[in-house]
């Protein structure tokens, strides 16, 4: 058994950046499992746009109150067990939290254990199979009802949630276009994910770039940023055009909260949907979003790309900057420890 | 035959008011009608805040031209014809644009002729029969979807599409509070049309009312008027709240183009739907609409409410503004003629 567990408890909330100071960084006593507990040593913690939010304050969960462990998901390692549920090396999706051990009876979702050798890497479960993945697989199929032949635009492109949207649009057989922060991920988008077009924001011709990557206008619209970028996709919309909202991270990091469309008057006249989402609402579905994402991932139609980080539960904060400095590619993550020997990995 | 057609075309964009100075008065003889035509006398015109919209620029249907006659619903009589469709003395409802006589040969859309002898007044079909009320129809039912024991608010409610929509509502079991512009209108509202409760935004503790007025929060959202007031409301949506964007008259006299709700992110963690939609969806369904709305009318659970202004063609330009100052209670109807004895009336 460890001895020691640390943790980061929120100090304040972040405006702005979010930094260490935002957290006191504790350290107590590894208690051994109750009866029918067990402790699972995190090893790596999933960074997510939404982590920004539960600092911030109430939303579609009651923000993370001050002297509170961060709330975030992550995969963990059992390292004791005085539960049926769990054997010592079983590895396990949920919600450790900011720390680096947790008690499965502390967890306020429920725990996920992998099936040993499936031969797919751990980290597809943060990734396209996971959360993120099937936040994507939803807006793209149920909220965005993607057809054949429509074209599909997603931004945040690069990132966990829109590169997986893009791959599923794709294999639903639409015309995909991505948008990203720098040239090469746009490359990326378009040479290995096998989007047809990938457009920077960046560009200062960004608008018109877009405009002619949509020769056909946009039928449905895969939202995670906001603000500008989504203003620049919604103009393009044909009529009945839909638009998921995933996120709008371009506004978590200020202080004003993300406005709506700017020519709000377009709803009428082009009859658009406006619909947001949010994975808890399709909880129960997971089996039906991973029958059809497995048989992708094998046939190499989705790919799991990720950005792993390597450092220790203190360099949580500063890592999930990235997210919202446009720093990674795929899915973020950071690796605070390595699975023990004897379990399968890639 | 009549001799002289007076008919107003377009001179100029209005800004703000709109006035006959936006016009050119014209004076053409009216022409024998060719075989298979028929020639309309103009009775009513409907005044919609869509005409707003129609001489501001492209929209869902292109701007009315300069120098085109301004187009606009209406209901006349047949006083001449050499079409089988058409008997002298039919009322007819479609869009005669604001002149006092039409050739059923220029109708961009089909003219309906009304059966005789019904007992209903023929301006029903410019109201809560009419175009309006069935715009009403398809956003409570369709787009709202709304459900028994649910909270439904509509603005603009004393107008002629959110008066019906509300009664619509409370048709289909609803808790229905509307927000109009006087303590007049709102009495009127919950004493004559059912409504549970009304609201008048005028008032300084407005948002404060509607709050107590909406103790279970808000399901649904029927839009007619935009801005301050509909964040008002979006304020109060529930989880998975529905908001059908029908009009934004607040800001069709406005040189900016009204915005989307500001607090945006709420459609992300309140799951909402927002979804803009044109009774032009829904041309094919209008029997089914009728196939509800007219018994609810024979019951009494649905009552036609109009303003009707007597005037003559030149006098539409100014009896449209009363729509943006809220002057109307009810569907907004110019009478510049009188239908022929021997037509059944009310």
């Amino acid at each position: 058994m460890p001895e020691t567990n640390r943790r980061l408890l929120l100090a304040s909330r972040p405006e702005g950046r979010v930094s260490l100071e935002n957290f006191k960084v504790d350290e107590v006593e590894v208690a051994e499992p109750g009866e029918g507990e067990a402790i699972i040593k995190t090893l790596y913690l999933s960074l997510d746009p939404t982590n920004r939010v539960w600092m911030a304050g109430d939303s579609y969960l009651p923000a993370v109150k001050k002297g509170e462990v961060m709330r975030g998901m992550g995969l963990g390692q059992i390292v004791a067990s005085r539960s049926d549920s769990y054997e010592v090396g079983d590895l396990c999706v949920g919600m450790p939290g900011w720390q680096e051990y947790a008690n499965t009876a502390d967890a306020a979702t429920p725990w996920n254990v992998l099936p040993r050798g499936t031969g797919l890497p751990p980290t597809t479960m943060l990734g396209a199979l996971g959360m993120t993945g099937m936040t994507a697989y939803w807006g793209v199929t149920d909220v965005c009802a993607v057809a054949e032949g429509e074209t599909f635009v997603v931004d945040g492109a690069a990132g966990a949630v829109g590169s997986v949207a893009g791959q599923i649009a794709k294999a639903r057989g639409a015309r995909v276009v991505g948008i990203a922060g720098t040239v090469e991920k746009c490359d990326w988008l378009t040479s290995e994910l096998g989007f047809d077009a990938a457009v920077c924001y960046r560009d200062e011709d960004f608008t018109d770039q877009l405009k002619a990557a949509c020769p056909d206008g946009v039928d449905a619209q895969f939202e995670n940023v906001g603000g500008e970028i989504m203003d620049a996709v919604y103009e393009l919309l044909n009529t009945h055009g839909r638009v998921a909202v995933c996120g709008l991270i371009a506004g978590y990091n200020e202080h004003e909260i993300p406005k709506g469309p700017t020519n709000f008057g377009k709803m009428i006249f082009a009859r658009l949907k406006v619909q947001g989402f949010l994975i808890m609402d399709y909880a129960g579905r997971a089996g039906e979003a991973l029958g059809e994402m497995v048989p992708w991932m094998q046939e190499g139609k989705l790919k799991h790309e990720e950005t792993l980080v390597q450092g220790e539960v203190t360099d949580v904060p500063e890592t999930l900057n990235m997210l919202f400095e446009g720093e990674n590619r795929g899915k973020l993550i950071l690796e605070i420890a390595q699975p023990d020997l004897g379990v399968p990995e890639a």
